[in-house]
């Protein structure tokens, strides 16, 4: 998907949520828990209720991959039910892979080539050739983690006197630009928002930490939204699809996303 | 596996050699491309031919990845091999994971549990509650990457007045301890593998880079082996398991393998 594409989707449907599927069988309702395909089930319940509220979906690979190979074909299975019911729909493989370059583009080829993702998330560690062979696959995106969420990121998001994550996102933009890469960026610290927006220049920024993790959307908005092509997609996972454990638990997650949509709708003009 | 009994079986077989398990499948002997299963039986091919010239085994989860469920099923079935056949080896599952704390938990489980590997490499840029739920589990290991043997890691891993690799090594190493975190130390760049060291105390180190890309066997000890308990698992991947890409390509790899723990073994007393 273009950002062209993206953006036109965006303001098709006033919306900019993206909606985390992160299955846990502790967490899904009675009725799905001994279904042979549960995860896929419970993923499909939740993706026929709210794909009118969003314009993405991030299905975390660690939800999937604890689970073994049933829980792979079960992701793939996700992945391909989002891609050919709702092909509008921007399909994030939420991985934070990275490796050296020929590894890397292993993974790459496993998340654009056989499962057909816009995006996967990638961890800037390994810096240049961890990265670049992901955005070497056309009309893909990489999602580089910047400033992230949760409370580790202290330890070394924040390393020395230009703070890394900033070192991160500038480097990280002259590998590739607004058409092929985004940045993870947690919502969790507002003041630094602004920072990440100022070293991203238009790169869309993937917000995590909305809800469950107690980050403020309206803060989002104020800080990092941008003009006309928004620049924001922010992700909410447990607070929608857990928002129920009964058999209208597809319902009340749509109740939630539409909170949040109804939120979003209000910064369109 | 604990620190002795890997210690043990080091000066057993005087040697300290890790073997990646990289399968591809443009590069393997031709008799294996049409097989099924060609993953698993490439790999137990080389498990059996170098078994006695390794003490660890070291899979990287983007080659299984790329193909998909099967070649997820694949992994699985090379651990279990290894596991049975060889109890005495230590398994790595070099997958680079790493996220916020609940999420990194699943990875652990996938490893551990599922899986029955000893270690797991782990990347550091999301810090403390990325790296801590891999050590939770009694008798496993996180191997963390400190200093990475690729070209890219000079884009980040020297961020800063004291170098981001430095302080990742000394903050993760109050995290964990020698006994369950070992930390990545390319081989390329010998003149820093001594402050590793350093900053490491006596953990043990995991070195890739050795062979295709470049390190020195002897640097690696003269700069980073302890009396004793050595402290190190120097990886080889592609020199060794693709020797050769005929029927005999196990027994070229045995004699690779040979080769590198020959040397090796001129340093045990």
């Amino acid at each position: 998907m273009t950002r062209q594409q993206l953006i036109e989707e965006i303001h098709r449907k006033k919306s900019f949520l993206c909606v985390g599927l992160d299955p846990d069988h502790a967490k899904i309702p009675a009725h799905l828990k001994d279904n042979p395909d549960w995860i896929f089930n419970f993923n499909k319940g939740i993706i026929d209720a709210v794909a009118a509220h969003c314009v993405a979906f991030k299905p975390n690979t660690a939800f999937y991959e604890c689970y073994g190979a049933w829980g792979w074909a079960q992701f793939e299975e996700t992945v391909h039910y989002i891609r050919t019911a709702y092909p509008e729909q921007f399909i994030i493989a939420d991985a934070k892979r990275g490796d050296i370059g020929n590894t890397s583009g292993r993974y790459a080829k496993a998340f654009f080539e056989n499962m057909d993702c816009d995006a996967v998330t990638v961890a800037p560690y390994m810096g240049s050739d961890s990265v670049k062979p992901f955005l070497d696959f056309e009309g893909r995106w990489v999602i580089l983690l910047g400033l992230t969420s949760n409370a580790g990121s202290i330890d070394f998001q924040h390393h020395g006197s230009e703070p890394l994550y900033l070192e991160v996102i500038r480097t990280a933009m002259t590998w590739g630009n607004p058409d092929n890469m985004m940045i993870v960026a947690g919502a969790t610290r507002g003041e630094q928002l602004k920072a990440v927006r100022e070293a991203a220049g238009n790169a869309f920024l993937l917000v995590p930490g909305i809800g469950a993790q107690g980050g403020s959307l309206e803060e989002v908005i104020e800080m990092a939204m941008i003009p006309q092509d928004i620049g924001l997609l922010v992700n909410s996972s447990r607070g929608i699809i857990y928002a129920g454990d009964g058999e209208d638990y597809a319902d009340l997650a749509a109740n939630e996303a539409a909170v949040l949509a109804k939120k979003m709708s209000l910064t369109f003009a």
